[in-house]
């Protein structure tokens, strides 16, 4: 028994919003060791051996066992450190299951064949479009609009100001573009790529405005001199995403997790995997919450280390945004920024960039251990001027 | 600034569909140690040593790095193990998260309130909403229709035979219900709960026959005679799921994977999160598939336990369904499976009960060492006959 199909592919099988998909491309995993690795925003130090030390320590029989479907004993740790309940925390396979849950639960996919993103200003439509909207500043996150995409909702990206602050109240409101109402709207505060912060102040004055749900992404917010963790606790709109990836050092057990309204927590909690977190993860987590103090002492450092990196390439000719992140955000002198990224890349240094209309002209570099942002500043010296004459430039360090 | 919304609770935000869905129970892991715990089909026996010592031996300063994306260096080893490319395998955080995105590539949701399940005979209306529907027989895995219902999805149960054997094609081209053209077709096989093994024959007959995705859900195969995982390499609708849970002791690290076309597998990884499998888990995956002799060892004595059990559960009065999987499907005497659940309970001893009109009746019993098998069945010996009269019944071992 043949089927026709089997000549013709089964693409046909395939739903055609998700034929019609890109997939989100994440930064380099280089194969081969040897490169210094400033492209995905890890962190250069490794977790403290204390969290070593427990993941191994439960490595062991336990292993043929499910690990504990919600992480219980993580949710009651992290509720004790952010003052408030067990009810107010739902722990992910990192941060981004957690974005995309909140996208299948607050947002009304479109029937069938969806327009992406909408261009209408008429205001009974823009009502009517809300539902289906997930609304994010750009730039920000790439991830955001993809997940839109894969959910079969309306994209709708709002520039931010153009020293990329948020815009304000005022201009939000005569914005043709942004929408009050939208189902789901994305800050990710410290911003990435920009690495610029935003003040408390301005984002409650938003999330109070905002009718839909307010996911305020701080993945990066450890490096940041202020959070906005308060504002998940004060309004029921406002979800806050954090993850133990990027300032705990623990990108490879994939561990993030969400603060709200125990009713969005609750939503997110019903449409999970049932079993989403692994195991070795929940104990890495809850180990790093018991050795706080080893991971404070490397905020220090890479915040340090970011200040001086920033004052380097503010030498060299670079143009480098303010930061609150673990990277930098900077316009390159001389070469394209995608030039810059080939001729790093060949000093097997990897940076980001982002070929977007408000990207195209930066790279996005991670802050790396001392010797390697060393390592990064005679490479650009080398690029901007070649090994002949870098003596005359030698009182430049 | 105070939102109206604050009293009236966030609920409003939260999509219809969501706020509608009860969560997936999944079985119950206890707080407390000193249970026997036969009720979610874990491994008695541990992972093997060299798995054990190759996860610590990567718990190091790399857990500070992003896991590979793809989890491409396991991928690559499963298409060597069986014998097909690695863009025919998908890896996941579990097989639960591949059944979840099966539902999201291939079954278009429905618009607005979802009729959950459908009795409709007409055939045009059946093909009109085929492309809505999970189908999946019963009793099966319970999850299915829980990711019909957080998709939006038409949940289709069909009925097994009496026997709990598949229906015969002749049976499901007259049945009322069954559905050739729906967009997505789970079957677990072996069955759960029921533990019936099917034949690689009947199953190619039913594949061969389906227009829409199969997924052959093999979670329990390597406790069983024969396995179908050539039908996902030979039939282009078909994929092939599996995972190291049960039969790999390690369902602590969450990591299943699919077989099938290149397009299918294609479909899933564009909507995957990005890093969907921790980095922990693909070590502990790649190092299992370089000890296999020790699993198999492993296998063939959990069999040999399953079936001593069975002989003394007829023994005792049980009807017990034949078993291709390391657990028994069980009608207990003299008490309802409801009380044999507490009962047993009260002994520390958990098992599996599913509240539903095809599984009331029985027990699912995981097949646990071969101390615990002994003291599930003193146990059960006691609620038979209890202790004061027990003696009289020694010869019956």
């Amino acid at each position: 028994m043949k089927l026709k199909r089997k000549s013709a592919g089964p693409s046909a099988l395939i739903r055609p919003l998700v034929r019609r998909l890109k997939a989100y491309v994440p930064g380099e995993q280089p194969k081969t060791a040897g490169f210094i690795k400033l492209n995905t925003n890890e962190n250069p130090y490794p977790p403290s051996p204390k969290v070593l030390k427990a993941i191994k320590a439960a490595v062991d029989g336990r292993l043929r066992l499910y690990p504990n479907p919600t992480a219980e004993p993580l949710r009651r740790e992290l509720a004790r450190f952010h003052g408030c309940s067990a009810e107010n925390i739902i722990v992910g396979n990192g941060s981004d299951e957690l974005l995309a849950l909140a996208t299948r639960a607050f947002v009304e996919p479109l029937p069938g064949p969806a327009p992406h993103s909408t261009n209408s200003t008429s205001n009974t439509d823009r009502r009517t479009v809300a539902r289906s909207l997930v609304q994010y500043f750009v730039p920000s996150y790439s991830l955001y609009p993809v997940l839109a995409d894969i959910h079969g909702a309306r994209r709708n990206p709002v520039p931010l100001a153009s020293d990329f602050g948020l815009p304000n109240l005022g201009a939000l409101d005569h914005s043709k573009r942004w929408n009050w109402n939208a189902a789901l709207t994305f800050i990710t505060t410290p911003n990435a790529p920009t690495g610029r912060g935003y003040s408390t102040t301005e984002l409650e004055a938003l999330c109070a405005r905002i009718k839909g749900v307010v996911v305020l992404d701080e993945t990066y917010v450890d490096f940041a001199p202020e959070n906005a963790l308060e504002l998940a606790l004060r309004h029921p709109n406002v979800l806050v995403s954090r993850t133990f990836s990027k300032a705990y050092s623990l990108c490879f057990q994939r561990v993030g997790y969400m603060v709200g309204h125990p009713e969005l927590i609750g939503a997110l909690l019903k449409i999970k995997d049932s079993y989403n977190v692994n195991g070795l993860g929940q104990v890495a987590a809850l180990a790093t919450l018991d050795d706080l103090g080893y991971y404070r002492a490397n905020f220090r450092r890479i915040v340090k280390t970011r200040d001086r990196l920033r004052e380097a390439l503010i030498q060299m000719g670079f143009e480098v945004c303010p930061s609150a992140t673990n990277f930098l955000f900077t316009k390159p002198p001389r070469f394209s920024a995608a030039d810059w990224l080939q001729r790093l890349r060949e000093r097997n240094i990897l940076v980001r960039w982002f070929d977007l209309p408000e990207t195209r002209d930066y790279l996005r570099i991670s802050i790396g251990s001392e010797t390697e942002t060393d390592m990064l500043i005679r490479a650009i010296r080398d690029i901007l001027e070649p090994a002949p004459r870098r003596n005359v430039r030698s009182q430049n360090v």
